[in-house]
């Protein structure tokens, strides 16, 4: 079958405050490197595509590990950019006329294929799909001065990846120009004027930034 | 040494996002029921008083299980309230006049000694100290309409207990009268006008919320 989803994962991450010397999603979790994990998720959805984007400096070390865990994926693999925005367009550049782009972070290995086959199905209908959850902490805005004020929490929704879009809404988003206000997908579809289709997250899909989300991942696994 | 730190720890949950007939601060983590190993985090501290909130029908079980697990705290009880406010309130009753009062979920048993006392050290500098962290994730605010919009991540705070503060100042704000929008003690003070001081938040201090979560902190003992 020919796909028709495309799923651009972002590896970009240096894993500075994962306090690691490896980039974070190169660390094992539970005897297999996250990023590995994460490609996994994705092609086992029928139909799908997978460009991961990976900064330059890190090809070689990924090609070793995935030499070591004799892992030789279908996929194809793009070079990072300077920012998340710059890397996302370097994997579009890679499209190949899939209806649907999903854009998913490489260090979200936990995600569910029950949340992705949504996130995509959903897309279709609406055009977006992002998962996201309510917080189920109490919010506080920061403003420029430093001062600080509450906001009712239950008007926060706290976003997760894959953020899936209508493939000619997404390549078009990605050809304006880049603002520091563009923290992910659906910032950057939102800035054409097209509102964004929420979708229920999945409470385990967590990003791994830490040591502690780390041991928290392998015992979900 | 007489005490002259407060500790009310509110644990008012029903557990029904955990999918357990027990509720959430009852439940086992690593051995010992959350409600203790959070109430011991607090009594390694030197000079801390400790009043417990339960709510009244929970009050046998927790009985019970204190005999089951021969644990015999120097704490005092208040009754649950009708909201977290109303529980907050009936726990500031069993004030004796501590400097300092701080307010803590019953379901945040992995606070650190050290997130404690700067909680406490910063309050008696500041009058308020409350501990928050940056949102790893994209963040987007939903409008009563139900259209959402993202908004600068940087600006969002996700906030953390224990929530410490000058005796008085606490308790004259909750002399306020009850709001849905006080969804922690930090929104019931800066009700009344005084600024809230953030103090950085610690990274594995999570709230219990559901299954994945009792894995996580399982792991992170």
């Amino acid at each position: 079958m020919e796909s028709d989803k495309l799923a651009i994962i972002v590896a970009g991450g240096s894993g500075q405050r994962m306090g690691a010397a490896i980039p974070k999603q190169f660390l094992d979790l539970g005897g297999r490197p996250v990023l590995m994990r994460t490609i996994d998720a994705f092609l086992q959805i029928e139909g799908m595509r997978v460009v991961l984007v990976l900064p330059h400096a890190q090809r070689a070390a990924w090609d070793e590990l995935c030499a070591r865990h004799s892992y030789a994926p279908n996929i194809d693999i793009a070079n990072g950019g300077e920012t998340r925005f710059h890397s996302v367009k370097n994997g579009i550049a890679l499209w190949r006329g899939e209806r649907l782009i999903g854009v998913h972070d490489g260090v979200r290995p936990l995600v569910s294929q029950e949340t992705i086959a949504r996130c995509y199905a959903e897309a279709d209908t609406f055009g977006t799909a992002v998962p996201a959850l309510p917080s189920v902490e109490s919010v506080r805005l920061v403003a420029s001065d430093g001062s600080n004020r509450a906001i009712d929490r239950r008007e926060v929704m706290l976003i997760q990846t894959p953020q899936v879009f209508n493939s000619e809404m997404l390549i078009s988003a990605y050809n304006q120009p880049f603002t520091p206000l563009f923290t992910d997908d659906a910032s950057v579809v939102e800035a054409t004027g097209k509102p964004i289709h929420l979708t229920l997250g999945q409470h385990g899909n967590i990003k791994l930034t830490t040591p502690d989300d780390m041991r928290a991942a392998e015992a979900m696994l």
